[in-house]
């Protein structure tokens, strides 16, 4: 059976403190999401002419699988649906599918709205009717629902009445404040489908039991779960989608996203990249220690027979058993990625080349040191093609100096501290050196290092830096490592290098360097 | 009814990644947990000297309300328990209590232990009939016993008759792979208790349920629940009593630790510190974010009243209510927000006072160019004393120069580039210069700053670096904007601030210099 997924990360995720994502960042976050199967996207609200521009440039994004919805609040008590502005931005945003939220307990209708329970179901009824009329379809949120029906049915089933019978497409029932028992949550989700077969389910983790909830939601009938990447949100956050799409499918039968699944672990963990968030390697199923064996015994009786120790398969998810680098599984995996990477270059290494065992062994000592791989594929090809012996470097550093300065007029806070930078370079021993300012460091690295390149590769003069990203990885210290992500194109293709330094000018060169030795060796011999 | 609660952070706590204590450590977590009113405490196993000497140097622990407890496995297949050097250990061991784990589904005794059902029973008796003899009380760990259960009750009942019988005053129902529904589990043990009433539960994460396993098990009638603090431990770790025991006594009505649930979220937080794990701030009912309201709706119903919005009561767990300013906000929060801030200064500012719009109005600009407030409320205190009038300004910036600098040994990918800094401030008309070198500009700038305050401030020398984050925040350029943020401590407060720029090195000039203002003009104030 059919279970559809609504990912409100784009939505309630930015609730979460710390949590936000740039109209770019959206829509990157978008793509992942379809590609891996979602049915339904909130993408955000539109509050002011940023949020509609935002929606307007969605009229570019197609996607495969999930329709894009736009989240709004009902018209207000005693103010006509197309009288409210948030509703008539929802209504001309070019996306198939409105995600209505609205008050279904008398407690919250009382003390919140401060009006009738008359007058919200009007306001329910006049804001779906308005929104269908726009030609959206209409999911309906009914907050506070399982509140509500702990004080009597009888108010919370007219507000889903109303809702279905005004156009709602599905009434999502929500446990808004996260204090449900998932017991209670089923009872009430079992009571409610016997009447509306047109259920969804919205759970908060305020108790650690989001996914809990969200399970009962479904084996007592509910037909869509709603949740975020991670499980980021308001507070202590939303049911996590990467827990319970995995839990759905393979423990229970369900089929949220079908094979798609296999591309789980990757997926959240680029969407976690882009938030910029510390992922947590300890979740279920995605984390790289939900099949890391410590102990020996762990590890022998995997060996003897995988379900001995773990619950799923990894692979079925996308993620990887975590074992010693000599197991062949393991090194297929490896190979695989490699001939992928490479364009199957080494396609012809077999299974016994021990480059491909030092391959591993490498990769393993880089990521030790607090290299990630899975954002910089382009560092991770040049790391093999130097280990399988191909000569990627192009040119030799000779020197190197950045400097970033400022007197007094830094002070006023504005954009006048200066960087410029001097590179010393050879190549096939001819020398050059050039210099560049930029509006930072890196820039003006970049710049440099660009200039005294374009003699010898002029195609470098197409590439560009798109992105740039730093993370601490080991906290605690000023003497920290700092890990740089640099993505950069020339026009037509994209990719991604990575640097681990204490020193985040180090760390940025290497980024740097790799990204135009990719360029040089992998994407400009294909054009 | 009581519940018990065994904490086993010392020791399945420790077989997550990352986590060791040193004997010191230990102890210190012994004396918070037991001040807390845990019933049971593992403190470890007995494998070698190291831990004879730990377990000998509890002799001097005096607990008020916990039972410290040894672990151990049973003898081996074939062998007797006094020949056990494990159990040996645990015999020795000066503690009262002993937990003992063995075998209980006939696919594991087979597999792993290849031995035969009645040699694991026969294991199983003699081993607590062993402790029970060298004066301890037993509680035994019964692995893998729900999906035993699964493959047929018989063997499974027999095992925990066995223990019972043999002297173990608990059998503790262990899903060691994590990979139980909490509805399977609920129904399994509340068949189990109808025969064995003193029946425990211990839960693995791998499904993200460990703590609604838990539950379940408990409203089917089991008297103990073992796990550890914020669910630390193996793959996904174990069940998370920061949740289950609030959860438990505020939701549910069962006592675990009486009153002393007020000093929960303290004594966590300190034992993750000692732990040194990164507090997850998004944790149920002890996180800062589970009563951290950002939406301006949430805000705003809060203080209608704060049951619209929360579950529980933050007092209930020694937690603080907290609201995040961000550009959901209204001015009812700005205004609470500035007056908490300011220890309220600004208290007697009415809604009228158009310094409160002026500081609203500074605050939606900085936002609009990139700032974020809510992980910066150092920054955030600054910019309303400035709106204000206060003079926080402690020194002028006259002069300053960093450098990165590296020749030809760039290249063998070391720790061998090198930066400086030059800092010359002036303190009412007095002048001074320093310099530093740092693994890092930003830590090269943080040492020449402090290095000429140090002498009109000689404060500043207490203060540290702790945390370093960067994200570039609008993408699809080099000239793209970073944005900084800063975490410092004086070895008491620990507070964070913020800077943005095109460029990253004036961007973590204006997050450290904050830092130091911030502690000049409100942190050194206090004390």
């Amino acid at each position: 059976m059919k279970i559809e997924i609504l990912d409100t990360t784009l939505r309630d995720g930015t609730q979460g403190a710390g949590v936000s994502f740039s109209p770019e960042d959206r829509i990157n976050v978008i793509r992942a999401l379809d590609a891996l199967g979602i049915s339904y996207i909130e993408a955000g609200m539109v509050t002011d002419d940023a949020g509609r521009e935002f929606f307007d440039s969605l009229r570019d994004v197609r996607t495969e699988s999930a329709k894009l919805c736009v989240f709004s609040p009902t018209a207000h008590p005693g103010v006509a649906a197309e009288k409210s502005d948030l509703l008539a931005g929802a209504a001309a945003a070019p996306v198939p599918c409105a995600v209505l939220y609205g008050k279904s307990s008398l407690y919250q209708v009382r003390e919140v709205l401060r009006t009738t329970p008359e007058e919200n179901l009007r306001m329910i009824r006049d804001s779906i009717r308005f929104l269908r009329s726009a030609g959206k379809e209409v999911l309906f949120d009914a907050e506070h629902f399982f509140d509500g029906y702990g004080d009597g049915p009888d108010y919370v089933l007219s507000v889903v009445d109303a809702a279905l019978e005004a156009g709602a497409s599905r009434v999502i029932l929500c446990d808004t404040n996260g204090g449900m028992l998932p017991d209670v949550i089923g009872m009430t989700v079992e009571r409610v489908v016997r009447s509306f077969p047109d259920i969804g389910i919205h759970c908060h983790n305020d108790m650690g039991m989001a996914v809990s909830g969200s399970v009962s939601a479904v084996l007592a009938g509910a037909r869509q779960v709603q949740g975020t990447v991670s499980g980021i949100g308001e507070r202590c956050g939303n049911a996590n989608l990467n827990t319970l799409i995995p839990l759905l499918q393979l423990k229970l039968g369900f089929d949220c996203v079908g094979d798609r699944l296999r591309t789980l672990t990757p997926t959240v963990k680029y969407i976690n990249e882009i938030a910029n968030l510390t992922f947590d390697e300890t979740e279920p199923f995605v984390g790289a220690y939900a099949f890391t064996h410590k102990a020996g015994t762990h590890i022998d009786g995997v060996k003897k027979d995988p379900r001995t120790f773990e619950h799923v398969d990894p692979e079925s998810v996308g993620n990887l058993r975590n074992t010693v680098i000599s197991e062949l599984s393991g090194r297929a995996a490896v190979m695989d990625k490699i001939a992928d990477l490479t364009g199957r270059k080494y396609d012809s290494a077999g299974k016994e080349d021990p480059r491909i065992l030092e391959a591993i062994q490498a990769l393993r000592k880089k990521e030790k040191n607090g290299y990630v791989y899975e954002q910089a594929e382009g560092s991770l090809a040049l790391m093999i093609d130097r280990v399988m012996g191909e000569d990627v470097s192009h040119f030799d550093l000779l020197e190197f100096k950045v400097i970033a300065e400022d007197s007094k007029r830094a002070e006023e806070d504005g954009e006048v501290m200066k960087s410029s930078a001097m590179i010393k370079i050879s190549v096939d021993g001819s020398d050059e050196i050039a210099a560049a300012e930029g509006n930072g460091p890196v820039n003006a690295m970049d710049r440099a290092l660009r200039r005294a390149l374009t003699r010898f590769y002029p195609e470098v003069s197409k590439m560009k830096l798109t992105d740039y990203r730093v993370r601490v990885i080991d906290s605690g210290a000023t003497a920290s490592s700092v890990r740089v992500l640099i993505e950069s194109t020339d026009g037509v293709s994209v990719w991604r290098t990575v640097g681990v330094s204490t020193d985040i000018i180090n760390a940025s060169w290497q980024a740097l360097r790799d990204s135009v030795e990719y360029m040089l060796s992998h994407v400009s011999q294909k054009s």
